[in-house]
């Protein structure tokens, strides 16, 4: 396997020729998937490709190292058999706004249906979007069925306590020029922060401003859809929908610190009973653990919280992050509400969130949320009454609009 | 804020310096954290760097965005003050083995101790790995409570049903030569597939041979120990370990097809007894979804498995990945046992996991492994029996050693 002497040229970064045309333009907002153009990603065919990264997101990183040992042969292409959809969504007219979704390729579940000659004639073509359908077996659940919060209704909530959903897996695709518009900064400038910041993360980020399309190397989202799913079209639909960001702390091992899989258990039920009752659940999951600043920053951030003078309080809650991180939050709630428009909705009539930033972010793209719904003070764990008063104190929202005052204090290290 | 008249020069690479010594050299596997040297990944002083790429994995692409859009001073560094780790690991003689250790930093926790100097004269040193405290409420810890499966102590397993632990988040840290050496290939082979196979992510993988040690932009892992954490350097310790990779899905959402969430809460059960028990309990939780090759392929997957004529069976089980991502499975287990020597540890008494690759992985590092535990018949969801048949049948432990027959099939998609 050792190719140290290999002489074959590496090319480091590639550049624009001049005069040349795209073979495969990419149209972004256009009305139809062909006029917009395939998004085409390949590392087998160079040649072929017209935006900047590639697919899989951080994963090519272990295709990679599968390429390396010999177990995943570099040049092939996926076999979509029996991938399509296994719901319909959309199109919608938000997909043809360029201005309307610019974080997510609207057309990325539909490659092989859109694309069906060219991937024949082998161009590397592949989904960014995969739909499927699946049963939720959660205790949380099966404790509200035995609560009478829930009936089951057997086609949506099931005797057993399982839900059926239908989920989407969704991968980053960016274009570039309405990324910048939403950070309020220009595409240079944009581009410039994209490279520098990654440590020199793709050049072609420089030499390449003919391509306006980046897959970053970043976690994308999940979406899971409560209810008949036909209804998504028809603007009649009651729409019930949390947007929930990472945190495996809590999501998977529960640890009390946080709410954040109380409200996300809150926001599945809510959801569910949605669905029932002939609306639409939607619950948007988006990679962006300890607010898109990554785990160990965040377990940083907890021990200075705890180890502060006065004890960790509310009132020092985001002051923390920022000394740690440099920033109190890097979601960056501006992409976010992409995936609303991508459903085709314009309206939220129970947004499970306090959060003033999603909800700025959603009503500032233009859709309506009707009410929304705190999570219930009987599931804030004991150790997260910090979080929340520190959130309410600093603009989130609660029902009472009273703010809430900063006497919350949290357990020290030495109590865990 | 645009910049696009700014024509200050973006170098798009770097290269060595001929003749030049390296300011902070890394000498990897060294006998102290000064004689190995710091990890400098900033990206502010570009000349104190000794590594590709750069901190936080994925997330530094969130904070080029946090920087493009002005909410991040991008000359900020990290104000490390009481976020040293809140429980003791190390050092162990694993960590000054070359060999033992190449994914991760193993003086990661420790920089701010060690470096106090450099840190203090403005060198941008960051902590790999953050060590913290947590108590975890589960309702499925509850329920063993209700069965008196476990019983509460008041130490490790509270009456309230929540668990204390330690947890440890760790970023990948690869030092190059160590990770060609595990996948049987020539650094320069394993440098040429990591640029190439990514559409061309950091050029210096090429054009800088003198720097061995790379940050790439995946997930980390998660490390929770149940029970007494000064007891990891006794050798007599007896150790509970589930090795768990990631699955969203299951994890958090509790789907059906997979065996994911319930394994993981039963090695928490498992480890929560060994704690109360003297011993120790470790559960590792890998950021590799979907076999590390993603969601969205996990998901054309299922689709794929739900639609062959003779419907999901377990035959065909790991062929249908296959077909879509060219590879079975992208986890590569050969890195996974570096956080097993990170934490001194030598013998495994009970590994809950019946994967014949992670037991070949840390068998073939030399830990020993006592008993394996296999996933409760009746924790194995209704529409798992097809994964878990095809496991069995391809070399996965089982305790009764039958090769189960493949007539396992699962549920088309048209019945969720």
């Amino acid at each position: 396997m050792s190719q140290s002497n290999r002489t074959d040229h590496i090319r480091l970064t590639s550049h624009p020729v001049p005069g040349a045309t795209h073979e495969f333009p990419i149209r972004w907002g256009a009305p139809t998937a062909r006029e917009r153009g395939p998004i085409i990603g390949t590392v087998s065919r160079p040649q072929d490709r017209n935006v900047i990264g590639t697919h899989g997101g951080s994963y090519a990183v272990y295709r990679a190292l599968a390429v390396s040992s010999g177990a995943l042969d570099p040049i092939r292409r996926p076999d979509l058999t029996n991938t399509h959809p296994a719901a319909t969504v959309g199109p919608f007219s938000q997909w043809m706004d360029p201005e309307r979704i610019v974080a997510l390729d609207p057309w990325g579940h539909l490659v092989a249906e859109n694309f069906r000659a060219e991937i024949a004639e082998g161009i590397d073509i592949r989904p960014s979007i995969a739909i499927t359908r699946a049963r939720l077996d959660l205790p949380e659940i099966q404790a509200a069925l035995a609560a009478k919060r829930l009936e089951p209704d057997g086609e949506f909530v099931h005797a057993s306590g399982s839900v059926s959903v239908v989920k989407i897996a969704i991968d980053p695709v960016w274009y570039l020029p309405g990324i910048a518009q939403r950070f309020g900064t220009s595409v240079t400038n944009l581009r410039r922060a994209l490279f520098e910041q990654t440590a020199g993360m793709f050049p072609e980020l420089v030499t390449r401003p003919d391509l306006q399309v980046f897959l970053p190397p970043i976690g994308g989202m999940t979406v899971y859809l409560f209810g008949d799913v036909t209804k998504l079209p028809d603007h009649r639909t009651k729409i019930t929908c949390r947007v929930h960001d990472e945190c495996n702390g809590s999501d998977v091992f529960g640890s009390d610190i946080c709410t954040c899989r109380p409200y996300l258990i809150h926001g599945i039920e809510e959801c569910a009973r949605a669905g029932q009752a002939g609306g639409l659940g939607v619950i948007v999951y988006n990679r962006k653990e300890g607010r898109a600043l990554g785990e160990v920053t965040k377990f940083l951030v907890y021990n200075a919280r705890k180890r502060q003078e006065a004890g960790d309080d509310a009132a020092a809650y985001f002051e923390r992050t920022e000394c740690v991180a440099g920033v109190q939050d890097a979601r960056f709630q501006q992409l976010m509400p992409d995936v609303i428009h991508w459903l085709g909705l314009k309206r939220i009539d129970r947004f499970i969130s306090m959060s003033d930033m999603k909800y700025d972010a959603l009503t500032g793209q233009g859709i309506e949320i009707v009410e929304r719904v705190a999570i219930p003070d009987d599931m804030i764990p004991a150790d997260a009454h910090v979080e929340i008063a520190a959130k309410k104190a600093a603009g989130y929202f609660s029902p009472d609009q009273k703010p809430e005052d900063l006497i919350a204090s949290g357990r020290p290290l030495e109590k865990y």
